[in-house]
């Protein structure tokens, strides 16, 4: 199944991979300092996603950044975490550009996701940990914000004590990034093969040699997955007939 | 028990109510067109509480912002709710004053109320209402602040829909927010009673001939409900017999 997906695609000419037209609005008050967002700024730019910072801006037109969430498709918020909740920046961006109306009319059927980075570590969100609240729990405003625009809510993804990360790590972030930026949901297998199969083929094979070699390595991997997807289907089946 | 209390309080000296010294952190942008907020200044003057406008400070000084929350017992964020969270004003201010340090060191043992006025109704802020979440989980970062400081969390005083209060309903919001700015918490028959003979001994019974009578009246009121409340007790002792 896999397989026909590579022989249709047509490498070189996809922008953008699943084609969904992703925006980050970023607020981040020390930008130039911040190693994270230059890092992530370069992943944005591999899934050709627009990335907007609005501390940057002067000033703002209301009606120009509305038409930058009608036209995207995903709508990124992204921020570091001060005293849980998101930088004055965004707040005052909030305030000027959403209104009840153009929440309700304007934002229906398209994707909210959040990007939070906190200097502490993801086992401090949860109750009985140093922070004592899950993230879903202290991002709620963003959650009812999603509801009122009937948008859908997106998996919050979090980065945590970034400077602490091993490079390779760091690399493992920066390909979920993208593949949150730009992949389809839910993150299943079979969207994330889709995924991983098309950015290869933009990333690497347009000039590289090898290209048939990674191509039919990768092309192996997925279906091994897939039918191991299969055969824990089958089994699971199995089991629920079992049960019955 | 309660007419005692009346004996022995030295009615028009008292400054604050239950000696509580309160400070208001008050965020809007537009409060001179909130008829909401002044209102509630009002009631902030009856009970003495300090009440500090962000949005009016051109600059501010660190060192007196932080000593400002050390000298207060009981320290409110007072805010209208925008998009789920509070104005810029007080995101910024938060970001410029607090330091994990401080609110580790500084903190512990105060008290941390909200006092949110919306737009909406109370019942949009459940499950299947139209917004979809309580204030309790859409406030959570101020219950991540306070755990944080070790300061005790106060139930959140939420004011829906000020405009459309008939003036009785008004009156009575005003007493309640100035129990919540100077009362004793808990919010038990006992510490409500005490607070109003205080407050009525000092709002009346100076400049008013009718002192004894009032006094009089509440302290039998209030004793009556303290026989109620005696007479429950045994009520439920008695319940809590027969299960046993």
């Amino acid at each position: 199944m896999l397989q026909t997906k590579i022989d249709n695609s047509n490498i070189i000419n996809i922008r953008r991979i699943d084609n969904i037209k992703t925006l980050i609005i970023v607020a981040h008050p020390q930008i130039d300092n911040s190693s994270t967002e230059q890092f992530l700024k370069r992943g944005a730019e591999l899934v050709q996603a627009d990335w907007h910072h609005l501390d940057e801006l002067v000033t703002f037109s209301i009606a120009k950044e509305r038409q930058l969430l009608v036209d995207a498709q995903r709508i990124i918020f992204q921020f570091p975490m001060y005293w849980y909740t998101a930088p004055a920046s965004l707040i005052n961006w909030q305030t000027k550009i959403l209104s009840n109306k153009f929440l309700q009319t304007s934002l229906s059927g398209k994707e909210l996701g959040i990007v939070v980075t906190t200097g502490q570590p993801a086992k401090a969100f949860k109750t009985g940990g140093a922070v004592g609240y899950t993230l879903d729990q202290i991002l709620t405003p963003y959650q009812v914000l999603a509801r009122q625009a009937q948008m859908k809510f997106l998996p919050i993804f979090a980065i945590y004590q970034f400077y602490y990360l091993s490079e390779k790590s760091q690399l493992q972030l920066l390909m979920d990034y993208q593949r949150y930026l730009s992949q389809q949901f839910p993150d299943s297998l079979e969207n994330r093969s889709q995924w991983y199969l098309q950015y290869f083929t933009q990333h690497h094979l347009a000039d590289n040699d090898n290209k048939n070699l990674i191509k039919a390595t990768f092309s192996q991997i997925t279906q091994e997955l897939d039918n191991a997807q299969t055969t824990l289907n089958l089994i699971k089946q199995d089991e629920d007939d079992t049960l019955e």
